[in-house]
């Protein structure tokens, strides 16, 4: 089926979710934590004839490994959408309740979005935790994933479609796109009629074309220049901590640092101390300005480019400023607005730093690698939002709603 | 200078406008008001250029009316901006506040968006009240209006720059475009680096064109195809009075109804009374369905096309349903999701409406009317959120803020 008639049956199907009790959906969710491992083996299978296709067209073994379902990691499924079923209820909370001037009774509440589309790439697990998020927060959803994992989220997503139909609900409450073509996928991004909200998931490449081509309100998740200052006041043994684990203990996510800054009056001490302990942890790959260079002549010289580069690896930036104003407007020109940490004894400047970084997340005395839905305590997430609207930082099952206003009146006229 | 350029400097002040106090923004908005009073015969007297203009180019006197200043005008746009002073600090409003599990103190708090592009049609008093509501909300604000009130426009704006300069602050923080061309304007709308969100004020082609053409998250406002049920039960004098109210009191507004739905148990007895009553109220064309065209035979026949028709007029649709039901199901085909009415003394109804409409805004035994920044006790307005994400219904300085999170740490790594 074309993807916009499944778009379609999908705004239909969320005339349904939203109206969804708590006790419904979180039944369906058990269910379909079950179901996924009782089912584990037919999965699997249709997983390895993904997988095979993905060897004979010369997919990376990286890519591969992506792509791959264990039995270990069909429980990990199950074990996730358990604990969506846990969290609160994001819907119909009062946010506002309250008589207006003319007399009529205003409440203002949570409520489903209405069809979320979640664009993204070859990890089949992303299919169970959307549909799951999707679902609890009252929402239809149609997922897109990418060609190579097709099989594999059809048989997913095929197990919660079981469980739907046999507890009366509309089994359209959950797509997963046809292999669309370019073209279909693009007039899908453009379909305000039937999609209410776009969250693509994955590498910088496929986030930009979908906030380059779509017309339906996109989320921005994940790009993260991130940055940490070590203050010429700072406990440089925290800072090296800070900065080890910031960069090293999972280079590839969003919420890595890319980029160090030392203020001149560290950076004699701190350079070759962090130089050393980077190179224990695998990061020999360092970019720095004319300062840092003089101090660390195993930099190699960075360029502007680099200041804006998310390496996602065992790479970085360094740079030698002169004061907390000049690493905050370095953040505020290279920065991605994610997270960015200070590490200082001062609290002048720590504030100052809070008060002018302009970032979703922003720390004093902490890695940013804390920037993450479970860390904050918001069960699941989404994604981290790097743009401003609806929601930033991490986006758990609240931020994937929206609100309305009911208002009871007694004739009033205006 | 390019309109691309006036953003880049838009940026840079929006880092100066996000952290002035309370008091340095309400100052700023008393002596604008103020001077924007004592300036009134040159901001007159430019607009007078723009009238003459407009009448040389052969625009309709409505427009030239929309687009006219008067002394009793801008002491309007004065008194708007002395409210805006008036309303509590949108800024550094603290929602959550908490210890997270690593130990972090996590605070989340409201903060300025940054760069607010306002697109908007001929009413110069738009300049003064959007800049007004950006600044309170710690935002700088490029304003984009159409050419024939350049000159008014830009009249009203260098009184607040003048203002900006007395008290040190960066004067880009409002910024008029300098008539962009076409292409131009397309840039600004992709411009992702300066721009955080985009707010189209004006009619249905105008935000369609900026919807269809932006990069930068925009917020749809406005397009109102408002409907008021009447149910069986409806206390019939009441839904007069409503109907009459919701189509009649201010017909160009997007809060305006523009399709009255009757059950057919209430068709025979109630169609011809409000017809009656609408036609001494200046409705006179009215397009109905077989059955309600059979009920009143002064009815034109509706098309497909007339039940997706925001008239924003004297002009109207009847349609008679058979069913709550069939009431709801016409407004989530056909409605906008901006205000949606039952009248009813049948609480199942009632309630059955309020869940399953999902407008912005639902009422019971109310006008659509209502619908409104001041009506709701927001304070001013920027405009009424039609689309799902970030704000919905009417849009007031809170709205037009963001939140980030501050994390206060003690040295934790994860």
């Amino acid at each position: 089926m074309n993807i916009i008639e499944q778009a379609r049956l999908a705004k239909t199907a969320s005339r349904t979710t939203r109206t969804l009790t708590l006790e419904q959906r979180n039944t369906v969710l058990l269910q379909f934590a079950e179901n996924l491992v009782k089912q584990a083996d037919h999965v699997i299978s249709e997983n390895l004839k993904d997988i095979e296709e993905a060897r004979r067209n010369g997919l990376s073994e990286a890519m591969i490994d992506r792509l791959t379902l264990t039995a270990g990691r069909i429980e990990g499924m199950a074990e996730g959408i358990r604990q969506i079923a846990d969290l609160e209820d994001p819907l119909g909370k009062v946010l506002d309740d309250r008589i207006i001037r003319c007399g009529i009774h205003l409440k203002k509440i949570t409520s489903a979005v209405g069809v979320i589309g979640i664009i993204f790439e070859s990890r089949p697990n992303v299919t169970a935790d959307c549909a799951a998020l999707c679902l609890k927060a009252g929402s239809a959803c149609v997922l897109k994933g990418g060609k190579e994992s097709y099989r594999s989220c059809l048989a997913v997503v095929d197990v919660l479609k079981e469980i739907l139909k046999e507890n009366g609900i509309d089994e359209n409450a959950v797509t997963l796109a046809e292999r669309p073509s370019h073209e279909e996928t693009q007039r899908f991004m453009e379909c305000t009629e039937y999609v209410d909200l776009l969250i693509p998931r994955g590498g910088k490449k496929l986030i930009r074309a979908v906030v380059d081509h779509a017309k339906v309100p996109v989320i921005e998740t994940g790009a993260g220049v991130c940055h940490v200052f070590v203050d010429a006041s700072a406990d440089q043994d925290m800072a090296e901590k800070i900065v080890i684990n910031a960069k090293c203990s999972r280079p590839s996510v969003c919420n890595a640092m890319e980029t160090l800054l030392v203020h001149k009056d560290a950076a004699a001490a701190f350079l070759p101390r962090i130089t050393a302990k980077l190179a224990e942890n695998g990061v020999t790959e360092i970019y720095g300005d004319e300062k840092s260079c003089a101090v660390c002549p195993s930099y190699q010289k960075a360029d502007e480019q680099s200041w804006h580069t998310e390496y996602n690896d065992l790479i970085m930036n360094v740079k030698t400023v002169d004061s907390v104003e000049e690493a905050v407007s370095h953040i505020e020109t290279y920065g991605t607005h994610h997270s960015d940490a200070i590490i200082t004894e001062d609290d002048e400047n720590a504030v100052y730093f809070l008060n002018n970084v302009d970032s979703a997340c922003t720390y004093h005395n902490a890695s940013t690698r804390f920037t993450d839905g479970f860390e904050f305590g918001l069960g699941a997430e989404i994604g981290i939002s790097t743009q401003k609207l609806h929601a930033r930082g991490p986006m758990g099952l609240n931020e994937l709603t929206t609100y309305r206003y009911l208002l009871e009146g007694k004739g009033e006229i205006r």
